[in-house]
């Protein structure tokens, strides 16, 4: 796909390129149908995932900077825009999977035919702001390619066939013993600096950047592992109101849960519905598929608590994001598309990829906070109601995408993303 | 597909290698995509009819009746049951839509694989009672073969894009004006015999042939019109309550019916969602994807009532069924795949084929119906509650599948088939 | 409150006085509480059916036909006309329990300004059609009167102290031991006469009368007891769904059916909710508070089937409806207010009272059935569709009350009447 | 009530039975079925609240406490133990409108017993913690009160009769004209201390007392009236999607929110369903009814924010709660139980009473919180997830409850509470 379009050295040019590849090598294994079900009202069909990101550009860029641009097939706008009020009426939500036309080859010339446009007009004196439009449609097709992976795992993961998205490539890194015991690392109080400091890319509801006033604490140095996580189900912990917040105890009896979701019970053990298919659930490797209401009622009953996001930022402060051999950075990149288990290496691991971290903030604007002006200002402010802050990126996570002020955020109950938890207390 | 299948002039031979051909002949311009979403829940996908008819042949004839079968896919019998519980578990009904695997080309390969291994049996000498089960699988699938048109409408009827099915094969017969006005046919009432007479297939509730008293009563000569159900909008049929059955007008308010399915208002008039796409509704031809509670109400208002089903057969006595000469017979095999309008001939015209006719009866077992034993005793007994017999066949309905003792049923507030109606009145 | 109405030796006066009369005596051991809540969308509170059988007479009696008569409070007119959409805009059928207001104090003053008004008229030369309209309102508030009781016990069977609306009145007759086996009588076929003779009160779905053609059959001689069904349960009949209707079974998992309603099980047997009280269930009783689906699967258990309406109608045919001693007429008049096991002496007993029986018949006009003109064409005919009739009275309904041509119906998941069955089966 | 108890100098003697007999006194009007039915899930009978706050005594004090002590009827530790998994089953929640039995005399009976036994009680020597119980039982009651009102408007809503459930009592004080348009008062940044500061009351969500880091900003002098949100009605603020969370615009949708709740549009303006009854609005007087969705729609129109609750608290630092005079403290004890107008007096105005203030603060844990032992540590924690925080009290919070430290706290579309709204900026 890169072919045709001229050698960049521009480095958003470079970003766009390969963001729109990768988002098609992503889903190349997909069949038309795989791409074309929605199996559930929170997910979204690949295809849709596909056009989407490609309509954000149209919509965004191409309509608005290039003179005389003709839309790929007008009837796009209404069946792509996402939840854009300010653009217009749009297909609702739980509709999505009901486009088996466009096909998936309709899909994949509409994205040609906007990455040629966009590249194209990369290659003029682009208009004040373009430039910025199109890097954020960048980190937002990042967003998508994530949940494109998310949303197939759902998928599949509905089929009595169990198919495997991805078999691994190669040798992965043999995955060691159950890691050494969690250790906590300690961090002062006082007032801190958080939010996106400027500097390269973020989204808007990452700043402005400001001050908070933390108390000492202590954090854990890993993940909670799929073993402590049976310790937790081996005690109760599915039994134990107590040890639940009451919508969370609320949602999971009405939906019958008793292990993280894609956990199913064996006689010997559990397996996991994954990207490679069933799998048995790894000991060692950190837990994922767990709701925020989970992760608090397995820190309650570890007599610790979940974090806060400010202590998250702040203790990742300097980390190296994508520093594999200090036990960061299992993105999407690697080809695993799961969480592997600590490295053996100590100090402050897994900060980076693996799984998001469900801290215990509110999903709510930061001071002084204010929406750009346009249809981009409904990215993120209209979300803050009901959510909760998850930091640090996964295994499904592109590679570059994260940053230690980025907020991802879902409601307390969701669990089909790859969510997990690090325990904290106070010191 | 018939090419490596030995000719044969064995009828019930010729009826199968027909019947499995024509299904994958109508499936033949859906993409996998098309084939695989459910619509609701009380349609299947294409891909789901294509096996399950498949998994009807294997269960019921290859697993019990061929010594040492091995199945295509173990895995299959538990996602094409449709709801034989002596058969086993099976995956639920607003799951179907789930299966993006098996993709549509090894769905086709099981369909050659069951074709073949049928038509090897039946190329020996069957045991006793095989030639039946085959008989009842060629007439089951003819059924899903008109489910699969009315699904994948009612699939393409959620697509904002309205795709067409089929484009008309060349020139249909022209469309007559308006038809002539509505006459009735008078009959006379005593006690007659209906049900199947033997001779020929029929499923299990069309039979014991019985005697039943009717009452002198007349029968409209021809299917109510597009253009008088256009009168019974523009007169406030569906904005007034006295006409409708109470749980008809609380299911139209719930859903604000206020046309047929599928009709969309337009400024000039209306349009409708047809296998050919968005069309203009002819007002000459026969209204259709009307629920029970509309035929009623329709009839309330225009001081009728719809027909029981043994007047019906009564009347429909000794009809050529196919004679499209004189009026009957517009059955999916005609490639018109809609209702046509009344043939001008006059006399007793539609009853076959065009629209299936809701009539006032219960679907409810004849005197002294027994479902046989074993798996297919589950075929139609289980469903004698909460549905309203039709009548007459469709231009969906394959040509030769519908009889004078054909009973279809559906619940009354059932709109997304070919259904429509015929006007009765005591004499 | 007869005290100050004229004597009357006139038939309609005195039955009007003593239907007015009894609903009230049947209320008069519940709260202000106790009537007002409504625990189901099914049922009504008590003060309910007090208001609106008096909002029946004052709307088709006293407004039409008493010059300048002044409502007792124009509001009632929204608060208390059920569905007759002739009428008006009236309060939807779930918020029937918001009305603590008026309080039954008020609602009882209600009655008697309706009672004295409608008597005053009687006591006039009453315009043409008035008398039967009045008669009309009496059987109309007896039907009430049944309600009263059956929803009262659904009331107190949602309550956790599982109150008893009566105690029962001094001794009752001793419980025999288990009656004696089951016999079936048989009946001729041929074309009989079903429907509404005429000579005395009749509602319209009863007529017109007619003939049908019967086969000959074999109808029990008592009904199924509880006994019998606890042989039905420990057979597995409620886990065994080749024995369901399919919609009956899916409706009993839903709802997680094991037992008729308002049983409970206990370590050693069931008891079962009443209007006594929590009471062991008695094996020499009928069954009761059973849905149509259950009765069907049981009849299928048995090797038998549920009778037409017509079969019971015709064997019904001379039987006197009130004579206790021969087996007959368990009504609420005894007071007794629960079925009674069969009497000992043999022959067809049970067909009116102890409990209503479920026919295998859909609810659907009689040829030639036109309902009235007027609002009181809204009593029956809009409810013919998705219920079954159910003939021969119960222990709730009054003395009087009922007769052999008497349709009762429910949609086939209702289980809070007093609903049991008679087996049958062809000859 | 408080005939029978000794005389009693101690203060929580004092206040356990001002209070008793305050909940008793507010009942006082409400018949037997008025505090029966339960209007909503959200919502408890009146009944419930009388008998629950009884049952927290007899549970948390009288059953642990008193030797030997007897409760009241053993049954109604299931009945009216509302959330206290530690304590036991309960009756589900919507199932509390079910209890027509016990009556309300019982009911009132029960409290005697109660306040009775604990007065006794508090005339020993208490054991240790007993007194702190006790104290906890009483602001739980307060609260219960604030329901009572709250439930009972609710259900009165229901009631097309529209009852009033309180006339006013006597003159009120005069309605001044549209107040003067609203001023902002600035306040500085910094870390300031909030949390209960001990010294009294308080929740244990109200605490620990901690430091928070605040930017400056302004905060309105007054609440936002009705005058204003019929100038947000009028500029489409309900139709304009753009204002709106993304969720609450999802809610106003499905629900059809075109103002606040129990607001009815009549030709001359809106007439709103108060404890008075039905009632014109008052332009001058707070909005009322609205949840935190339309606050933060308003807020958005108005280009302002909601406060956060550590700037409210920080502004109501030194206020006198009670100071009517000064524009303070319209508490449910004046008798008026609707919200007022703002006094002409100027400052900082209306911030205890009239509404509850919805904040930009999730309900989240403030840091080092740690939920008491035993069951009083159900009280607050486990709700922390999914609502936000409201401040100040309302018209119909017991004069005495509340304090700057209080937090308040529903999900973002109640609506039945007194909540309203003021403004905030940054400085
Ligand atoms: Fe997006
Ligand atoms: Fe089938
Ligand atoms: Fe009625
Ligand atoms: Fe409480």
């Amino acid at each position: 796909m890169d072919g045709p379009l001229p050698v960049s050295c521009d480095p958003l040019t470079a970003l766009f390129k390969r963001v729109r590849a990768r988002t098609e090598a992503l889903a190349a294994g997909l069949s038309d149908a795989d791409a074309t079900v929605q199996s559930m009202e929170d997910a979204s069909p690949a295809k849709w995932h596909l056009a989407h990101t490609s309509w954000f550009f149209e919509t965004m860029v191409l309509a608005r900077h290039v003179p005389g641009y003709r839309p790929f097939d007008p009837a796009f706008d209404f069946l792509f825009n996402s939840y854009y009020e300010t653009i217009g009426p749009r297909l609702s939500r739980p509709r999505r999977g009901m486009l088996t036309r466009p096909c998936l080859a309709t899909v994949l010339a509409y994205r040609q035919h906007v990455t040629k446009a966009v590249a194209d007009l990369m290659g003029t004196r682009m208009p004040d702001g373009v430039a910025s439009l199109v890097e954020l449609g960048c980190h937002h097709e990042q967003q998508h390619q994530e949940l494109l992976l998310t949303d197939i795992l759902h998928l599949f993961a509905q089929n009595p066939l169990a198919p495997a998205f991805r078999t691994p490539p190669g040798a992965l890194p043999a995955i060691p013993d159950r890691p050494a015991a969690m250790g906590f690392i300690a961090f002062d109080g006082g007032v801190i600096r958080i939010g996106h400091a400027g500097g390269g890319f973020a989204f808007d509801c990452e700043g402005p950047r400001h001050e908070v006033l933390i108390q000492p604490f202590r954090l854990a140095d890993r993940l909670v592992t799929n073993a402590e996580w049976l310790d937790f189900i081996a005690d109760g912990g599915y039994r134990t109101p107590l040890l639940w917040l009451s919508d969370g105890w609320a949602r999971a009896q009405a939906e019958g849960w008793s292990a993280p979701l894609y956990w199913q019970r064996r006689n010997d053990g559990f397996v996991s519905m994954t990207l490679q298919g069933l799998r048995p659930v790894d000991p060692a490797a950190p837990v994922t598929h767990i709701s925020y209401f989970e992760a608090d009622a397995f820190a309650t009953w570890a007599g610790r608590r979940l974090p806060g996001e400010a202590e998250w930022e702040h203790a990742a402060g300097t980390l190296a994001i994508d520093g594999q051999a200090a036990g960061q950075g299992n993105f999407a990149d690697s080809g695993r598309l799961a969480p592997a288990p600590a490295s053996p290496a100590g100090g402050l691991r897994q900060m980076f990829g693996d799984v998001w971290e469900w801290t215990r903030s509110a999903f709510l604007p930061y001071p002084r906070f204010c929406p750009p002006a346009g249809a981009v200002g409904e990215y993120n402010g209209k979300f803050m109601s009901g959510q909760f802050v998850l930091r640090g990126g996964s295994c499904a996570t592109p590679a570059g995408h994260v940053r230690a002020s980025y907020r991802n955020f879902f409601p307390p109950h969701a669990r089909w993303q790859f969510s997990g938890l690090r325990l904290a207390e106070d010191a």
